[in-house]
């Protein structure tokens, strides 16, 4: 935002005064912003009536008393410029515009003047729910809500206004701090939010509901900032299916883009990224009452055997850790069970202590020093309101819990089998004492997992900032060059290639002896895209009456198949040995997110498994030894099977240098293939490669 | 169950009397019976008390006035099989056993005895909550109970007491027919209860919860009569972490079991299987409302871009399919739809007909005919008790999509995004229409995926109902043998192996000429467990010379490896070319489940994916088929990159064929490990096995 744009942005979160434009949907915002229990002063504005839900009518934006700090617009999508051209005119700071019929209905222009109309306003949609305020009492907002706050919390912005109804409306004692519903982020956009939040000392964690984003680079600079300053990002990322992205253009205008870009910025940025609604609320839940925890080391406890079983299950299936517990330790914690307990971590601590907490405290506390964990969790599935003659009980354990974790500043979550077995009384009430209450044994550990590595990543991303993104370049016709003009592009780029000549058929067999046999020996021909399938590779020639007999039946077999591409034009090539394995490499540029490298397994790997890692442009080496390292087929690269293991600092090296040298290149060179590249113990060598030119460059 | 035992259990099921034996915890069941509605007599046993909850005691079991159809017992360990012995002598019906103390706690002879002591009465437990009879309002349990019926529903049953106490908990509005806590299972089942629900009218799903079963076997019998029935079972195992199966072991004393075996088991009866307790009463609800829909073409409805692409997004991931609007029907449903709406399926219907049901309902109806799917959802999420001015707009939509949907005879559900989203009261309603009140966006689809896929596997399996499993056999010592003996028997019961002679290594060099070069050379020696690693194993000999040279430097090889185990026993081989792909397969014996195929990707693929199927035996050519085509590696099976085909009809013959062979001589052979298995276009190779004999046989 520009500095005038944030000071208005800030007028219209804080406002002293909001003024209500329109009708019915502007008596709807009015209800709505005294049931946040807004106290500063109402206006509204419209032409027909007295009062709007007791609030006395002005006829026009002109008769206002003063420039409104806040105003929420519900007026047609004709009438918009014109107003929002009064209002910055007259100084008004934000402005909710719920009207529709702009850039989503496919009219462009009308958004373009709907823009510059707003000037230096802080203007949130059109196209939108709006805006609430839930540690500063404010709504700007079109339909009933709910939500609650204990004066700290998430701050969601979404790009769905149904969406973040039905967020307003959950039942988990989500601690809310602003919600969004950013519309068509004609002025601001996701962005611009996550940036002002991410600096709001009651935002503890920040949740994105993205459906597009419209400046990718912008995005990475907020996000990292947020990073800087501790704070969590997660994203729910929709528009991911065939389906979902046509929705997406049809329903906010903006490009879903390719689901593996997202997640390798979503990772570059230690963005948290999640798939389901209910596992957003319970990780933003997790992170604003306890923060991320430093580790994955957890130790569990419940009344259940079948509970504590769950919570193996799935810990394992996940990559949380319960770390066993042993020694004397385990004689201790005996002793303080009943005899029917067996020492486990998760521990079912049994019923016959079940609910007292003279006995279940000390059980807590001396499993907590033994495993001395990164978070504790207990579970408790609460009886239902009008069942709950037991609840004490748990009330007792919760208790007990809540004082142990406390003591040894352990971060803590009281997790519920099934979503809904905590009522809202106890979720508060944990909150209060700083134990997360998590509902879902599933949507609790992944939510643990998530934010330990969120720790991890941040550190890992602090301590080598990403390089900013770069703009991603106009579209542009391309041309596909040659494997030999590819390869020379590669040489100098500092990329080894086989040892090779081009030339003509007369002159192969002279090359051939020059570089030594086996060799290969490949047709040059900008007609082959597919080389192989054309007959245009030979492979393993042994002697010079092989590559005769190669260069012959290569002719004849590339004239059968596409005549046209027949040429005089041969690479010779050196033989590679048997690599350790084989990857495939492209660099490319994309029209949303500039660059990215993609590396995957090669030969039939990729096609079998899609195993592939993509990374976002600029990137670092140790990125792609990450990259390489979570590759599927990374155990070939390690010493598999007794066989020598790769130098992966140097392959990554390599590859890293390759990246530099097409960004350097980028204007005109679009596209780099290398399929497949080589990789040995101590370097790496491109087989193959198609390289794509900016046409007429 | 035995005769006189099913007539007890129905006598346990719907009591005319019951009779509460203990202090305390059978004060509580009285309690829950009364909850329940139960309107039966009921009688106290108790020697220090006059009454129990306002029930008359006796002092003991003798004074009771009648046999009790069904007894709640809750006294000391040591007194249970007494009591048992007097209940059964007297004609007493069925017990549920509360007390502890059993085989849970190691002590095996103590539930043995208290297995004799209970006769032919139908008894659940000991160390259990017991049985609900919610369609019949009777209770024997040991806790505060929730949960509700419309006269049918689910029976469930758990080997977790307090889990089925969540499950009565849940706000979920799950019709229920049963619950039963199986506890230690020591007279009656699992196996039994799934057999006995299977057959009981109100009984439309059933829910498993499974820690370890007792008897595969008897459980496949009873899965396959529910399938039969026409009764969906859902299964939620839990045990598959390492902490998992250790605690369950010590939890209710039985095996947890591989997960892939019970996979394969519940592949093979037709079970669904949920690793979620969300997606567990999700799944039976929707099963219960709906029950399972023919396929998996779905028509979806939501008033928000952001529900559609979600829908969009899940159903692409999980397989489930939402066919596309086209042609005529596309311009019929636009005139139907506000100006704003695009025809899209899912669609979203937009905001100016939303809640007008004579404008929804025409959309609703076209669409169906359009698409004439499945099933059919709509997205809605209900606003919060307090905060519902508008929910007679959603109970509008809600009308006229059950209303299109019964008309057309579309299985319906109404889904909320986030699952709590939805009230009682709307939940409620909505299943007295028949549509399935649905609760999570992904739960909802993964839902109708598993009851699509169900309805799939019925029509397969019925079609040739599976064989019965084998007993286990007794664990036994193994001897393994060497390749050439295992591959004498692989010849004997059908399985191509390559030519080749076991000879000194003075014979090699003519049976190599007999067999003809290039040949394989691998020393034969039962202390070489890996040829490979021990340089037993030399390939592509091309001549004599080589093959003196390989003989040579195996000796040493192995020598410098293992002194023991040189010998001078080779096996000369023919080399087979290059296969379409290399398999692994597996016969082995298995403690529980008696025997088991494991076919899996061969070569690195199985390493680095475990990329396997496991099938139980005995098995059909179908299964093998459907493995095969299951596997990652398939694609290289049916004309990878211009490669033929392999005929895998032909090819699962052959698996199929020694199958049959392994479990003729199964009492002998303990294990086949074929290891790679070539497949070409019409035959398949086993190019090295390990065989494992029953010691000492």
């Amino acid at each position: 935002m520009r500095p005038a744009q944030r000071e208005n942005f800030q007028r219209l979160l804080t406002p002293r005064h909001i003024a209500f434009v329109g009708g019915r949907d502007a008596a709807i915002a009015i209800r709505e912003a005294r049931r946040r229990g807004f106290a500063g002063r109402m206006w509204a504005v419209n032409p027909r009536r007295d009062t709007l839900e007791g609030v006395a009518c002005v006829p026009t934006i002109a008769d206002l008393p003063e420039a409104p700090d806040a105003v929420y617009l519900a007026i047609p999508a004709a009438a918009v410029t014109g107003a929002l051209g009064q209002l910055s005119a007259m100084g008004a700071g934000g402005v909710v515009c719920f009207s529709a019929g702009f850039k989503e209905t496919g009219d462009a222009a009308a958004e373009r003047a709907l823009i510059a109309a707003a000037g230096d306003m802080a203007l949130i949609g059109p196209n939108c729910y709006g805006l609430i305020n839930y540690v500063g009492n404010s709504a700007l907002w079109s339909f009933e809500h709910g939500g609650w706050s204990p004066g700290y919390g998430a701050a969601i912005i979404t790009q769905s206004g149904m969406f973040s109804s039905d967020i307003t409306m959950s039942q988990r004692s989500l601690p809310m701090a602003y919600m969004v519903s950013a519309g068509n982020q004609a002025v601001l956009g996701l962005e611009d939010f996550l940036d002002a939040f991410a600096s709001d000392p009651a935002v503890r964690a920040i949740g994105l509901h993205i459906e597009g984003l419209q400046d990718v680079a912008r995005f990475e600079r907020a996000a990292l900032r947020a990073l800087e300053r501790g704070v969590p990002v997660v994203a729910l990322k929709s528009g991911s299916s065939h389906i979902g992205a046509a929705l997406t253009i049809s329903h906010t205008g903006s490009l879903s883009g390719a689901n593996e870009l997202y997640e390798a910025l979503f990772a570059r940025c230690g963005v948290i990224s999640v798939s389901n609604p209910s596992q957003f609320l319970e990780t933003l839940k997790l992170l604003c009452v306890t923060g991320a925890p430093g580790g994955a080391r957890v130790a569990g406890f419940t009344c259940s055997g079948g509970g504590a079983t769950m919570l193996a299950d799935h810990a394992e299936k996940i990559g949380l850790s319960f770390p066993t517990i042993e020694g004397a330790d385990r004689g201790e914690l005996k002793a303080l069970l009943p005899e029917i307990a067996t020492v486990s971590n998760p521990l079912d601590y049994t019923t016959p202590i079940w609910g007292q907490a003279e006995h279940t405290y000390p059980v807590f506390s001396r499993t907590l020093t033994a495993v001395a964990p990164d978070f504790t969790v207990l579970v408790q599935d609460y009886p239902a309101t009008g069942l709950d003659d037991s609840k004490v009980f748990y009330l007792n354990d919760a208790g007990a819990f809540a004082c142990a974790a406390s003591e040894q500043q352990v971060p803590a979550a009281i997790l519920a089998t099934i979503p809904e077995n905590m009522d809202s009384d106890t979720r508060r009430m944990l909150i209060e004492q700083g134990v997360a209450p998590m509902q879902g044994i599933h949507e609790a550990l992944n939510a643990i997992r998530d934010a330990a590595g969120w720790s991890a990543a941040r550190a890992r991303i602090l301590s080598e900032m990403p390089a900013p993104l770069l703009r991603p370049l106009a579209e542009a016709a391309l041309t596909g060059l040659t494997e030999d003009t590819g390869k020379e592009w590669l040489r100098t780029a500092g990329m080894p290639v086989p040892a090779g000549r081009t030339v003509t058929a007369q002159g192969a067999e002279s090359a051939a002896a020059e570089i030594g046999f086996p060799v290969a020996l490949k047709m040059m021909s900008q007609h082959l895209a597919h080389k192989t399938e054309a007959g245009a590779v030979a492979l393993n020639l042994a002697d010079p009456a092989q590559l005769q007999t190669a260069l012959t039946q290569m002719s004849n077999a590339v004239a059968a198949y596409d005549a046209d591409a027949v040429t005089d034009r041969f690479l010779v090539e050196a033989m590679s040995p048997p690599p350790l394995a084989e990857l495939i490499l492209t660099l490319r540029r994309d029209p949303q997110f500039g660059h990215a490298l993609v590396l995957g397994s090669g030969g039939v790997l990729v096609e079998l498994l899609g195993d592939a890692v993509t990374l976002l442009l600029p990137c670092s080496v140790a990125e792609v030894k990450r990259g390489l390292e979570g590759l599927r087929l990374a155990p070939l690269l390690s010493g598999y099977r007794g066989r020598p293991a790769a130098d992966l600092a140097q392959v990554a090296d390599a590859i890293h240098a390759l990246s530099r040298a097409y960004l350097q290149d980028c204007a005109k060179i679009a596209e780099v293939e290398i399929n497949p590249l080589f990789v040995y113990p101590d370097r790496v060598v491109a087989i193959d490669v198609l390289l794509h030119r900016v046409a007429g460059d």
